[in-house]
Order: structure tokens, then C-alpha cells, then sequence
């Protein structure tokens, strides 16, 4: 099975003076997240859709999985937990109640406030897993990245080339997973920015897959200026 | 004397079927370099302006000079050279030649391309030199950034919270930014990504001033069409 499981962790608390998580907030004649979802919901690739939003905000998700998509039955809605590690291994633990976890079973996990993801790249997380056992979706940077001290002086610019910033899909085999995650404390977790930090810290291939631009994280009131702009090109 | 030399060294060779530099595309009612210029002409600050062009878009940019601002004699146009620190360099040498060069003299370089720069930033970038000698401006990565090794695999993930995104301004003490940049061979200041890489491999402090996600650099259609939405917004 292939499964996709969407992050919703976060409560939102950088959008200003909404009161919505960012993920629920319309863009254009929907919500983020549904926009995220159908990216999801049309690969024929994806088997299952994972859904983890704050406990307190599942009905409200229920609720717009109704008004706004026609797959609800291909949908679980799981509560996340506390910070993203513990948010994507409650997804796996709700698999592995559910439907159990085989040898072959793949997860991407993806944020559901990125809703611009491609095809292309759900394909070739998927296929870059099959081949390599783990992928993580990342572009070169675009502006020059630097290291700087705690003093505020820039300490280190490190070679251009070799440098991308991170987007999602992250893509795993979800057992393998599940132990990655599992190995460390919850104070560890909690540090890491992402599966793929634990990954790293054991030794563990992860191989990069092009991601795109366009498929931006929005976070801020800036980010959604920026999506509206491009919902309307794309 | 406080000069500001705004560099649009770059041919746009990115920006797909047009055949204009990106610094000349219309943003708006005017043409982005524009749009930069007169972020600079607003800052009783700047006593001059130094605009690096290719030595064929001088005419050019003289033309839209003349057309849409009115403080052409607070401007000199000035052939770049082949590469970014070239273009810095030439800008420096026809200070040099035509007003000297004082101690205090502070010059802040600046991407052309960049035309959401505020006079916070540039106020900023002014006290930081004279205090300390040396600014960029760049903010706190947005992404996670990650180093990429030959193979495409993951190498690293250093803490977020140190990782920064240069933009400009980059601001200096004119003198000691030539002096900089002459004591590198031409091929050692091409391969720099920017003058900060020349200051930190002779080990001179440079301080960070933080800049703003709007700050952006339009590079490609994308952020031609991101900087649309933000000219409306600011």
C-alpha cells in the first residue's frame, strides 16, 4: 500500500489575526488543505489518505472533506500530536491499528499547507523510495545560504552547489519509519526539523528529489499573497 | 559620502522568452530597476547613486533615467564587468576616479533586481558599517536547508536557527571593500558567490542586519509574478 500522509499539525499561531489554522483559510474557492487533498486524491499511486490535523479541529475537517471532495472514504482523519514527529508517527500508529503495516507499504509524508505539489513529484517519490529506500523532496537554494555566530557575524557561506532547502514530500518505508522515529526519546524528536534528521543521525540514506518553486509552504500572510498569485497561473 | 551601487550585472538569461534584462521588465507602472532606484533617491542618506549596467543597456538605462525619475544628476551610469565582484569592482573604480575615495566612505551594493528594499533596512545597513564595519542583510532561513552530496543524498541538516538567506544590501567602507576584492585574482572573485565570501576568507567580521521575505530577488517569471502581488500589497 501507498500511502499519503498529510501534516496539519500546526495551530497557525504566525498567520496575524485569523483565528483559523493556515491550513483551513480559502484560497480561492477553497480551503488549502482540500486544494493539498485532491493533489493526493487525483494519483492513481496514492492507496490511502492519512489526515492529521490538531484532535480539536477533526470535525471541522470532517466537515469540509464533505462540502468540498467526493473521496471521504479514501480519507482518514487522525489527531496529530504535539510537534511534527510526533504528529507523523501517529499517522503510522493509526495505520498499523487499522490496516497493519507490510514489508512494502510506502508513506510520503507531506504538509498540508503546501498545496501546489506536482504529479511529478509524488512519482518520483514514490519510485526514488522503490529504488533507494528513502527521498526527500528539495530544491537548490535560491538566495546565498550563510552560517552565522551568536554573535550575529556571518561565520560561514557554504558552496552554493551543495546547498538545497527542503520541501515535502518526504517519502519512507513505513515500517522503517516507524522505527527511525521510535529509536529516539521524544525530547529528541522534538529537535529534529523532520524525519529526515533522524534519518541522518543514523546513517541512513535519503536521497533528494527535484521539488519545484512553485511548491511553497505557506506560512505567513506574505506566503498566501503568494499563493493566491499562483492558484490563479496555475 | 554614502554611496549606493545598485548592480544589474545579469543579462536575465533566466527569465525564458524575453529578450530584456530582468532589472528592465515592467513591474507595474514602471520598469523594476526603476522601482529599485528610487528606493535609494527616497533615502536622505545616499548622497550618490552608482547603477553597474551592461556597457549595451547604458543608453538604455540612461533613457528610463530621464523618463521616469527626476534626480538623473544624483545618478551615474557605469559599465559592469563580466561578474558579479567585476561589477562591484567597477563601480568602486569610478568612484575613484571621479569624487576620490575618503576614509569614511560606506557604499551600500545592491542587486538591482531587489526593488522591495526598505529605508529600515537601508538605515540599518548604514548605522551597522559605521559601528562595525561591515553588513549583509539576510533573514533567518525559511526552509529547512540541508547540504547535498555528489550523489544526491542528504549530508547534513545544520540547526535552523543559524542558517540565514542573504539578500542585499551588502555594505562596507568603500576603501577596504576595493582594497578586498583586488586582493583576489579575478578567477578567485568569480568564483565568490559575493564580496561577503572575499571579507570572510581574509577573516573580517561581517554583521548580519535583518532583512525582510519581501525583500525579494526577482530571478525568474515566478518572481516576477510574486513581485506583482507584492507592488500591489506595498
Amino acid at each position: 500500500m501507498i500511502y499519503a500522509e498529510i501534516v496539519a499539525g500546526g495551530k497557525g499561531t504566525r498567520m496575524g489575526n485569523t483565528e483559523l489554522p493556515k491550513q483551513f483559510l480559502m484560497l480561492g474557492d477553497k480551503p488549502v488543505l482540500i486544494h493539498t487533498v485532491e493533489r493526493f486524491l487525483s494519483s492513481p499511486r496514492i492507496d490511502r489518505i492519512i489526515l492529521c490535523v490538531p484532535g480539536e479541529w477533526k470535525a471541522y475537517t470532517s466537515g469540509l472533506l464533505d462540502g468540498y471532495t467526493e473521496a471521504g472514504d479514501k480519507i482518514d482523519i487522525v489527531s496529530g500530536g504535539e510537534h511534527r514527529n510526533a504528529t507523523v508517527l501517529a499517522g503510522c500508529r493509526y495505520i498499523e491499528e487499522n490496516y497493519g503495516i507490510e514489508d512494502d507499504d510506502i508513506v510520503l509524508t507531506h504538509d498540508a499547507v503546501r498545496p501546489f505539489v506536482t504529479q511529478r513529484i509524488i512519482d518520483e517519490n514514490i519510485e526514488t523510495v522503490k529504488r533507494y529506500g528513502a527521498a526527500v523532496t528539495a530544491i537548490g537554494a535560491v538566495d546565498t545560504v550563510a552560517e552565522v555566530d551568536e554573535e550575529g557575524n556571518l561565520k560561514n557561506i557554504p558552496q552554493r552547489e551543495r546547498m538545497y532547502q527542503e520541501q515535502t514530500p518526504q517519502t519512507f518505508r513505513l515500517g522503517q519509519m516507524k522505527s527511525v522515529i521510535e529509536s529516539f526519546t521524544d525530547e529528541e524528536q522534538r529537535c529534529f526539523t523532520d524525519v529526515c534528521k533522524a534519518y541522518l543521525k543514523l546513517g541512513i540514506d535519503v536521497k533528494v528529489v527535484e521539488g519545484e518553486r512553485s511548491n511553497i509552504k505557506i506560512t505567513t500572510p506574505l506566503d498566501m499573497k503568494i499563493a493566491e498569485a499562483l492558484a490563479e497561473e496555475i
